[in-house]
């Protein structure tokens, strides 16, 4: 196999942590650049000791800088950086050869106003919004493999777009009644010095937070309008739970005049039946992140409450897998020719 | 103070264990019984290493005999039994002149043919349906201090209806939109040897259960009906998630027409203003189940969302505190003429 | 009761939080004050909203400046502050007629020279030493009394001493055979931004840290030196565990020439059967922590293992409360002439 | 690759699950059989959702028939089942043409009155003792590789053996000194519905237990005293901690007579520079649970405590990994001629 030389940018958080983990572990791929201003010279097996022994562990972080990135030859580049900080380097390594898979949601919205509103800045590069591509594999798989630039989807809103999309598509469910609960993982918050995030603050608590605009909202809708061929306006209540991976999402939402409960389900066979990481459980069956975590696999359970006229949806994946660093080497797979699963069989 | 003589049947439990952590240390009270068919004969020490040394705690369970009991002297009696087995007992108690504080469904809902539909079995008593209360203090305090048999609520329930009771007495919120989901410690599945309440089956693992109809909807939507004077039907849904104790519930519903979303804030100050167990977090605040856990409080905060018109209701409380043992002895409290407060101080 | 005025200084940490729910539910005690540089301004329940409605949660941290502290009328004061920083806010306090409670270790060791080898630095108030009394109750009640200034023992400390003091004392077992393994809960290192106590580096995670040296091993020797009436230098390796609050420790040494493995339990319970805050737990019973959190119980239980001739002792504390607050308010309880209990009957 | 046809017999529990887990991912492994009596007829992926999707999952669990498993042509059985049960299947499975390598105790003591000694009951199979192979690969490669039966060691003995073995052998530790205290992960209980192993009995909890003569001391000894040329007894304290899966074990031991501090680490060098799943942290480098979990790793760090001559070695390893089912791959991976690392490359 031909192996595609790869650089992670923002390789010493929670994402990028998983970044290396499946990256080390991908036959396709020759990890050339992992970068970390703060662990900038050590080897990666030295901040991870995890992955001490592995093939390629004992590579040194290196500085964020786009002329050393590309001099590596790499030809791929993820991005697990902060918003506004992504788009500049996005850039630059666009502009020196190589292709951009950003986790960071710079390139997720499609129009820039709501980037503002959401994020509190100018975007940073609006001018790259065109060719972007959001990256749901399930979704725009095409498009994907074409592109040389991916927005990676957030974790909240894969947990909840994969199971509503298909059901917005058919008109099977009322968007205006759509409430979104989500339960997450602390690494979803990311490995900072913050009190909020210690052991002693997250265990044994279980809380809600950033609402009522949670900044995952303005992918969300945008995402759901295009299914919906409307605009949608969703509720969406992020809760923190003391776990460290893992996101649990429960969404309800009034079944459409005229559709019928079996639809549901056979709305999400039909759009899922092929793909390889998302399992449908079936009527009645809860998802359980426990089944997911450190996989790609999202599960979706559907549920019809006949008393309220409500469809139940519930989904579980691996906020930093399925949410993150797994859908972000799922689009690479697509990007460069590789077997789907390559590199995410991960039991 | 005159020491109330007071049983605990079915003390085995995690309900029970939190009954006698609470009587063992009320000032009011002496423990004359604490009943457990399976520990008959063991002091509470014993079962309970936790309660060793504490005034009391060499009493030793014995069995759920009602002349046994009555033979104490005990004048009260909690029971943090099953529903179906703690109707029965129930009668034989009141029989004997005691009052009788039930934690289980038995007597929570008022017609036997919803209790048929939930729990799947006849009513055990039916004719006793009409005495008792249903015991939440924050909204029946004067039925409570007039009883002989109160319905202490269910965990869920309570964590549901004191933050929408106002607003529905108010008709602040439309009935018809609203959706409930919870989030509950593994405390509230009981002490019972169950594979999946096993540590390896619970610890990183996020899951709803129970859906669509958890036997919770019942009293839920019974005491929605009667503050909203309509019959209001609503979707709930539980989680389990891996703490011992705790429930945070987050509660959705469209502002009703006419209705300022500051009303929301005003109804539940109007409500709780002197209540010492409700702390009020305030607009856009919330609640976290660290800060309630082993006491009886509940904590309540509001958001709304002016793009989706919805009213955002964010509580939690301890699920065997106040969502169970801590309520009992509050509604105790008010019968036998004790400060709100007594036996209920835990910081 | 007279209530005594009584300050906190430093009590925006775990051991301040701890100390803070003691002395707000303690009817002894009128909190006066309590500081912290970084929340000042600011109420206690808003820091720590656990503790809101309360008595007294109202009151607004302050500045930890001793002529602040003095106008407030307070009595006695306990110090939650990092060592070398503790020691001069003490001098400061006790020269405006304060009591003083100090939970650092500035005050535990009798010899300034071994503060320099373990702490790295010259100690900060050599002059106080003499008249410092360190506070193991059990040990040293009648000192404790007639103190003006209470060294409170450590976390680790207290969990090995108590089990061993009456053996030694005894010569029950070989002190230059004594090895102490304790695993603490992530409270014991303290509320501070740091990555290494984020939730997602202590979940699922055990470990062993400060090793061969910890700190807490000087106080740890010198105390058994007293008891063993020769210089004893022991082995003590502590561990990080997931766990908010706890510290289980077991700690070996060989049965000395001509002593019985009965004279163990006989040892223990000629010691502590008058205590109230020590169970003995007996003959190869296990301590758990779970049964001592948020109290100020200490655990002990022991075994014999003819085999290797080795004593075994399991002890179980709770590292912020018999390790710490509690046990300092169990001094502060003998220098104010209160019942024992008085404050710490925490179920 | 030539796949072998592989059997599971007790396949339910949680190193049955880590056995599925590897060798659905193994790509020298063709998963013929997995049995489980209360599971029979349903899918692997029914019992266990998070195998889902996986190539083999569909496979139905059988009943543990030797005959049966011998039919669908298995070449190989691991026996993932309780002592004195494993005996009796493994000799019909020996006599079926299998080779066989079970985890449980059943083998692993050369001297059936050891056994007796210490499982209670006559040994079940003496006469296979002699053949059978105590599995450490690090230890015994070459005896591996030819045998047809293999005592795979249990998990405490993995973390305890592999660090001391080179020190015994080189005679650098004093072997009347050694005491090892280890902490372990839930899953090493097993999956088994008993109350003490509910997530509220284990959670914020820790604990010592099987003291002082847990099962694994025989097979600790055994192997010691084979390295160290003379009987060997120890001191060996496990303790159940509040995580998943993981087992971390400090032991100390003097430093021997004429040896020198860096000897130990010399000695870890030269066992195993060249071993695969041996990590070996350094000096003063403690080993942490979770940098092994999932993995076939153990981590070994040490430290030499020049105040007590004392030796501590910090090893750290996944219980039903290295300490089950890894450890067994890895036999059999020897036993066919398989790379070590194949399907034991989990990141």
């Amino acid at each position: 196999m031909n192996r595609v030389k790869t650089a992670i940018v923002g390789a010493s958080g929670y994402s990028g942590m998983e970044l290396l983990r499946l990256l080390l572990g991908h036959p396709g791929v020759e990890l050339a650049a992992a970068t970390s201003r703060q662990e900038a010279g050590k080897p990666l097996s030295a901040v991870f000791p995890r992955f001490a022994k592995a093939a390629g562990a004992e590579l040194a972080f290196m500085e964020p800088d786009p002329d050393a990135i590309a001099a590596t030859g790499a030809q791929a580049a993820f991005l697990a950086l902060p918003h506004g900080v992504a788009a500049e380097i996005a850039r630059a390594l666009l502009e020196r050869g190589l292709k951009v898979i950003d986790l960071s949601a710079d390139f997720r919205l499609n129009d820039p106003s709501v980037y503002q509103e959401f994020y509190g800045h100018e975007h940073p590069a609006p001018d790259l919004l065109d060719e972007a591509v959001y990256g749901l594999p399930e979704v725009r798989a095409e498009e994907i493999k074409a592109a040389r630039l991916i927005a990676s989807p957030g974790c909240y809103p894969t947990s909840i777009l994969l199971p509503l999309l298909p059901l917005l598509r058919r008109k099977l469910v009322d968007p205006a009644t759509i409430v979104a609960n989500s339960m997450s993982g602390v690494s979803g918050a990311g490995r900072k010095a913050d009190v909020s995030l210690l052991f002693c603050e997250c265990n044994e608590s279980a809380r809600a937070y950033g609402v009522p605009k949670h900044r995952h909202l303005s992918e969300i809708e945008q995402e759901l309008s295009i299914a919906a061929g409307e605009p949608v306006v969703v509720s969406f209540i992020p809760h923190l739970i003391p776990v460290t991976a893992g996101i649990a999402t429960t969404t309800t939402a009034k079944l459409a005049a005229g559709a019928k409960p079996e639809d549901i389900g056979a709305a999400l066979e039909e759009a899922y039946a092929g793909e390889p990481f998302v399992r449908l459980l079936g009527r009645g069956v809860p998802a359980d992140t426990k089944n997911v975590t450190r996989t790609n696999f999202i599960d979706i359970g559907w549920q019809y409450d006949p008393r309220t006229n409500r469809v139940l949806l519930m989904s579980a994946e691996d906020n930093i897998g399925k949410g993150a660093g797994g859908q972000a080497v799922q689009s690479f797979n697509l990007m460069f020719g590789f077997a789907p699963i390559e590199g995410l069989q991960n039991l």
